[in-house]
C-alpha cells in the first residue's frame, strides 16, 4: 500500500479530494458486516469539527453534510467498502491566486510546489488542507462505535492547554460530560474562559495559538498491538501525524518520565475487583507496544496555526526574491478546539484496525 | 502487510529472533542493486550499539556479529533481499525461569502471556527484548550508507539528557565529532561525566534512569514524504517507537512550540547562497508532512528502564495474589547511550524507503 | 492492505460501490503529478464495455458517465488520489426481491450470504457484479494513457473464442484497427458474424455463452516484474481474475506449450535491428517473471455467463428445500465482447504499476 | 509491501537466499501462537520436494535440511515469526561462470541481467532459481498443517499429464494414498509408467518435457475470499506463478467451460446429507471469488524445462553476437514430479491466509 492516502491493515481508511475541490471523501474498508449505521452520527461528530461554529474558529461555513455512497443497506454495513463524501462549497479560491508564488510561512506550499512541479493544486492549501481530517471524521465515527458496540472502548479527548494557560487538576471520567460544555473543548470552565480569551487575544492581533491534546481510551482488552513495529505506540503515532499542525506525542508520562528513576516509574502491578490492574499509569497503558488494560493515554502538541493576518517576509519562487506577503482568506486562530474529534476518530481507526487484526472483534458482528 | 515485524514500503526491513532463542536476523527487501557492502561498517554499527561495552550499560557480553546470508555478491548488492544474523550466545535462560509467573512491572510479560495464550517465549523478554534493535542496526547501517552515497544525507544523534541533567548548549554541526568521544554519546564532555555520575549513582541504589536522545539529519532534499497518512513524522514516528522504552517523541519545536504565537514559530523563508532556505527551523525541516530541506530535527523521550534491582511488589498470574519480586540478571540502569545507532538505523531506514518511493533514489545505482 | 477492494503496490486501484447502491468509483493513488487527463477519453473507453449497446449484450441502458472529483487540476494529474465515479440510474431492484432467497446457480448469491451472514446487498450481484468492472475501466484508462505517453506502451485485447467458434489466423499487429469494426470484438469479420450468430442463437434458447479473450502488449521494456512473489504473471494474473467469469489464463504457449519439448518451446535469443530479440515468443514475453522486451501475450477463458432465461432446479435458502427458479431482468447472453477494455485496463493498471516501482516511469512527468 | 520477496496479508511468507548462495530461508509472519511444530514434518515435505530422488529428476544431490531458528519454543509456535533455513551445499559455481555473458533460452538470465544492470548473483539462476520453492514448502508445510489442524481442509495435488501422456479416469479421493506411489506422482500406475518413459526419453535426446498438476482441496468452509481483487482465483494464482516454468492456471472447467453453454456450465444447487451442495463442480469450487464449500480445483500448466543439453543458437549479450551454447551441469529433464508439494505448500499457505483474514481461524488456537 502506497504511503499517503490510506491508514490500516485490516480496517482501511482511504482519504480523497482536495479543499477547494469538487469534494472530499472516505472509504472505510474491512469494517465488519452488520454494524448499524445512522449517518446523523456520524454528521454529529463532524459538526464539532465543523468549521464557523463560533468566533475563535474560522469564519469560513462550510455546510460539511456527509453523504453515505456505498457500503451500507437498509442500515446497516455490509462488509463492503464504505465510502462517505462531502460536496465543498464556499470556497473562495481567488483568495489564494496571488499567493501563487509567494511562499506561505509554515505550510505545505513550498515543499508541495517542488515535490509535484508545480502541477499540485495550491488552493487553500489543496491535498494538503486541515480540511482533509473531515475524512478522518467520517471514517472514526463508524470507527468509534464499532468499538463501542462490540467492546465498550469509549475514547475521548480535549483540550488541556492553550499557549501557556494549562488545566490545573488531572483528568478524571467524570469530566468526560463537560468536554464539550465550552468553545474550546476544555472540561474545566474556568479554564477554558481564559482560554479563549488568550485566542482572542491572538485574533485581535493578527496572530495565532497552540496548545495540547489529550486522549483518552478506556476499556481496551489485554493484547492489542504487535511486537516491534506494530506497536500501539507506533500506530497511533503514525495515525495522529496525519493531522496537520501536531508535531509531537507522548504516551503515559512521556517526556516527563524521562526525567524518573525506574523505581518511581514502573507502575506495580495490583489485585483490584479480581481484575490484574496497576496502581499507577505512567505506561498510558501500553507495554511493549500492546494494551495492558489500563486507559490508554496520550498528549498531542499542535503548533500555532501558520497562518496569520500579520505581514510576513518571504520569498517569491519564481523571482527568488525576499518579499512580503499578508495572507488573507478566513482562518483559525487556533486549531486546537476543533481537533478532539479528529484525534478521537484517529485512535478509534488504530485500535478497531488492531482489535480486527488480533480476533478481539470479528468479521462478522 | 501485516504490522509488527516489517516495516516499510519500498525498503523493506523484517525482523525475526528472540532474545534467547538461536539467532535474531534482519532481511530487508527493496535496496537497490550496486550499492558496495562491507560487513566490517555493518558490525562497528552493531558494536556501538552492543551491551557490556564499559560501566554503564549492562555486564552481559554479547559478541553480536554479523553475518551476511543473501543479497550480496562479490561486495555488492543484488536487488535480492538482504539477510543478516547474528547467533545468540551467553544468553542465562535460567534466570528467568522463576520470573515465569510473577509480572515484571514495566516489562510486557503481561500483555504478552494473554495475547499468545502464555505460547510466548518469555526468556529474556523473547520477541520484546530490546536485544531485537540490533536486527533494526543491521538494517540501518545499510540504508544509511544508501542515503550517504546517493544523495549525501547524514544522520546522526546523541543524548542530550540524562535523568534530570541536561546538554547546556544547542547542538552544532561541530560537535558530531564529539559524539562518541564518551559512554553516553553527549557531545558535552563535561556534562557527560555529570550523566554518567548520575547512571552509576541510579546504579548503585539498585534503580535506573529515563533520558532524551536528539536526532539531526542534513543534506535532505525537498519534497520526501506523502501528504496525510505518509508523512514524515508519521513514518518517523512509526519507525522511533518500535524501541522499547521510547514514550514520547517531538519534531522541531515539538510540545515547547505549543505555546507559542503563530508570529514566533513561523520559520520565515528567505535565500542563502542561492538556495530557498528558512531563518529558523522550528518545523524540524518538515512541513505538511513533507521535508523542506532544512535539517529534519526529532527529540525522542526514553523512559528508565523497566528492569531494576529494587525490590518490587507485583502479582502472581498463576495465584492471582500479590507477591515481590527482584529482578535478577545483567541489565542496564540506562539505555539511552546505547540508543544513538538503533535512532541513526530508523531515520535512515525512513528516509531511504521515501526517497525511493519519491524516485529520488533510483532501483539501480 | 486488506485485499478486496485494492489491487497494486506503487499504483493503487480502489474499487467502491455496488450494482444498484447510489454510485460505483474508483480511487487511483500513486499517479505521478503531470499526466494530461481529459474525461472524454475515460468515457470513451467507458462505451466500449456499457451495457445495451447492441443485440447481443443486455438491454439494459446505463449512461455509465463518469464524473472526475480530486486529483485533476487544470486538466493535469496533481499527485494526489484520482477519484472518478459513476453515479448509477435504471436498476430495477425489484427484479431482485424475489430471488432473496433462491439461489442463483453458478452466482456469488450463496457463499456472500453465508459470508456476511445476510448483510449483503444482494440487489443485482451487489459488490459482486460484472457492473464494478467499470472501476476497473476508470483507473485502467488512466494507466493506459500514462504507459503510452512515457513508455509508448500499447496493450490490445480481443475475442479469439466464442462457444465453439474460433478465430482462424494468428493475430498481428496489423489487425488492432479492426478489434472494434464488429460488435463481438473479433477482428476477422467473418468469423465475428459467426460468432455474433452462435450468441444470438443461444440467446434465443434462453441459453448463453462463454469465450476466450486474447491480450497482447507491445513495446513493454526489458526488467519490469520482481522475482517470486511478484512475477508479472503473478500480479497479471491475479488482477485479471477480479473479473467475475474469468476462470483461465495462460502466458505465451500457456497450456499448448506443457505438451511440447524444451527444444520445440526454448525461444532462441537473436539479434533484429541491433536489438536482442526472441525468434519466437512461446514465453508470452515473460522469462522468470520478467518481461524480456517481447509482446507480452495471455489467453483469459470466460465461462459462460450465468444468468439464464431457462428454468433452473435450485435450493431455497430459508426452507433449505430443492425448489425451481427462472432469472429474470435483461442479462447479457454472453459477456465476452463486452470484456476486451476490462482486460486492457487491468494488464495497464498491472504494468504501470511495475513500471513505477522499476523506476521506469518517474513519479514526477 | 515491496512484491517479489513476500506474500500474504495476514499470514505473510518472506522468501530469501539465492541457488548458490549461503542459505534459503524463509519467515512465516502471522502464523497463530499455539500450533504444535515438528521439525520432521516440514522436512518430510521438503524431501519429496528434493532434487536427485531418482532418475528422472536432476542428479544434483541437495541435502535440503531444514533448521528452526526462530517463533517455535518447547515444539509450539508463539506468534513470533517463524524463520527456517536451509544451508546450501553441493554448488558447483564453476558450471556458470562460462555462461555468465552467453543468454540461456527460456531462463531469465538476459532480463534479470537488464534489470540488475549485472549486479545480480547469476550462479544457478541466483534469485530466479526453482530451488526457491524450497521456502514456499517450509512455509506451506506450517501452513497445510495449520488448516488441516483447525479447519480439517486438505490439499492434494498430482500430476495429470506429462508431454502428450495424459491420465486416464478422473481423479477421485481414493486416488490420494496413490499419488507418491510412483516417482511420477500421477495417482495412476500404468500412466505413471508411460509418463516416466517419455521422461527418460527426453534426457536421452538431451532435451526436456513439460505436463500437467491438478490440485484438489477438500473440507473447505464457505466464505474464504474477498470480492474483486481478493478473489480466490486471483490470490491463489499469484502465488502459483511464483513458481518458475508455470504458465497457465484454469479453475473448474476452466478453458473447456469457455465452450459450454450457461445451461451446461452452470452447477445446480441441491440437499445432500442436510448441506447445500452442487451436482456438478464447474466452478472449481470458487464463485465470485469465494469457496462455496465444494472441492477447490485447479489445472496448472508447466512448461518444458528451459536447461537442455543440446546446442542451441543464442545471442552474447558483450559481444552482441551470435554464437551456440550448450548448458552443461545436472538438470531436471521434467519438473513436474517434483512439484507436487510446492503446489500444496501455496494452496495452504493462500487459503489460511484468507482463513485468518475471514476469522475463521483464529489468532491463538
Amino acid at each position: 500500500m502506497l504511503p499517503g492516502s490510506s491508514i490500516g491493515q485490516r480496517l482501511v481508511l482511504t482519504s480523497f479530494g482536495e479543499s477547494h475541490g469538487n469534494a472530499i471523501g472516505a472509504v472505510l474498508d474491512g469494517c465488519p458486516a452488520g454494524l448499524e449505521i445512522d449517518e446523523k452520527e456520524i454528521q454529529k461528530m463532524l459538526n464539532l469539527r465543523k468549521p464557523g461554529q463560533n468566533l475563535i474558529s474560522t469564519q469560513r461555513k462550510e455546510g460539511d453534510i456527509v453523504e453515505i455512497i456505498s457500503g451500507v443497506f437498509r442500515g446497516y454495513t455490509t462488509g463492503a467498502p464504505i465510502t462517505m463524501m462531502i460536496w465543498n462549497s464556499d470556497q473562495k479560491s481567488k483568495d489564494y491566486e496571488t499567493l501563487k508564488t509567494k511562499l506561505r510561512p509554515g505550510h505545505s506550499d513550498y515543499p508541495a510546489m517542488i515535490k509535484y512541479n508545480h502541477f499540485n493544486d495550491y488552493r487553500g492549501g489543496g491535498r494538503f488542507s486541515g480540511r482533509l481530517t473531515a475524512t478522518h471524521v467520517m471514517g472514526g465515527a463508524i470507527a468509534r462505535k464499532l468499538l463501542k458496540v462490540t467492546l465498550g472502548i469509549e475514547t475521548n479527548s480535549y483540550t488541556v492547554q492553550i499557549g501557556k494557560v494549562e488545566m490545573e487538576r488531572e483528568f478524571s471520567e467524570k469530566m468526560i460530560s463537560s468536554i464539550y460544555k465550552n468553545e474550546v473543548r476544555c472540561p474545566e470552565n474556568k479554564t477554558a474562559k481564559m482560554m479563549r480569551d488568550s485566542i482572542l487575544d491572538a485574533r485581535k492581533k493578527g496572530d495565532s495559538l497552540g496548545g495540547i491534546i489529550e486522549s483518552v481510551t478506556t476499556n481496551v482488552p489485554v493484547g492489542l498491538g504487535e511486537p516491534i513495529f506494530g506497536s500501539l505506540e507506533s500506530d497511533l503515532s503514525k495515525a495522529i501525524f496525519s493531522i496537520p499542525s501536531v508535531k509531537g506525542i507522548e504516551f503515559g508520562s512521556g517526556f516527563r518520565g524521562s526525567e524518573l528513576h525506574g523505581s518511581e516509574n514502573n507502575d506495580l502491578y495490583t489485585i483490584k475487583k479480581g481484575k490484574i490492574v496497576t496502581k499507577t499509569n505512567n505506561s498510558g497503558g501500553i507495554l511493549g507496544g500492546i494494551s495492558n488494560g489500563m486507559p490508554i493515554t496520550m498528549r498531542i502538541a499542535f503548533k500555532p496555526a501558520s497562518s496569520i493576518a500579520q505581514k510576513q517576509s518571504t520569498v517569491d519562487i519564481k523571482t527568488k526574491k525576499i518579499t512580503t506577503l499578508q495572507v488573507k482568506g478566513r482562518h483559525d486562530p487556533c486549531v486546537v478546539p476543533r481537533a478532539p474529534p479528529v484525534v478521537d476518530s484517529l485512535v478509534a481507526l488504530t485500535l478497531a484496525d488492531h482489535a480486527l487484526l488480533a480476533g478481539t472483534i470479528k468479521p462478522i458482528l
